[in-house]
């Protein structure tokens, strides 16, 4: 392991995969209706249904497979391969909250981010890394971290303002390389 | 997360999981001739058979399965759930080596160790934690760590003398409760 360069660690889910978009599909498919998450920003999946819908959202994201297909977001893949020259990457996702979805989530990232190693892959609960910067789209992730945060923008956050933040991986681009 | 407990780090194999007496089991299984690794200690376990039979264990390990009906190390159930009631334990296992022991880890976990939640669970490559305590039968899991380190004792590392040794679950009891 590299002592001099710093270390990112870099979330999955709304960061460099698409949990959203796959919703937002099987939403359509089950209920015939369409679902905007720009109506009302800064909510979380489950409240942009009607209270009926709210368990189907857990529901999908515990099915095997739910995060075998997921969309890759946009230059994700291509600025994660120029961080890398800088600095070192980890991926590291809270997946162990959804135990069907290590192998899932095992899988694309050796189908999308093949040049990440088994070395710098964490699943994980609570993020305890020891990292420079982390890179995630959910604060509880920035509690207990020390390290320079940048919030990844997704619906759900889009009204938080007291952290650094990334819209898209264009703007991480700016700031880190 | 408690911001009061110290945090501890605990290793899988060969500290609560016994991934030695399944090689044994299969070696002996599969060339009738025992295998006994008190002979030349300090050895990893491919030197302890001969040439011929050594990609044999790295197979092992790699087959789905191979994880999931591993032994329980003695007394690591008993002493974890001390543990718990005084820090904050952390499996932290480098499971990312063999995919497939992703599942049958979490399965084996879920099984044996109940009392650690999710969000205590980390399967990672380089263990890159944020604790206090790390105990680990391998050194390479120390070099970059700055926490205090407990050499779990394991026939691979008994010629090791410069680190703090626990060389069963009742002293790390004795070290920690």
């Amino acid at each position: 392991m590299s002592e001099k360069k710093l270390r990112i660690a870099v979330d999955m889910d709304e960061v460099i995969a698409d949990p959203i978009a796959k919703f937002i599909k099987l939403y359509n498919r089950d209920y015939d209706v369409p679902l905007d998450l720009t109506i009302t920003p800064g909510n979380e999946m489950a409240m942009h249904v009607p209270e009926h819908a709210r368990l189907k959202i857990r529901e999908y994201i515990n099915e095997k497979g739910f995060f075998r297909d997921l969309d890759v977001i946009p230059d994700s893949v291509e600025v994660m391969k120029e961080l890398q020259k800088k600095y070192e990457v980890f991926i590291v996702s809270a997946a162990m909250e959804f135990p069907n979805s290590l192998q899932d989530k095992h899988e694309w990232l050796a189908d999308h981010f093949p040049f990440i190693g088994w070395q710098h892959i964490m699943f994980c609960g609570y993020k305890i890394v020891n990292t420079d910067i982390m890179i995630d789209d959910r604060i509880k992730n920035f509690v207990d971290y020390e390290g320079r945060k940048l919030l990844f923008t997704s619906p759900h956050n889009m009204l938080l303002t007291d952290y650094e933040r990334v819209n898209n991986w264009n703007e991480v681009a700016e700031k880190l390389l």
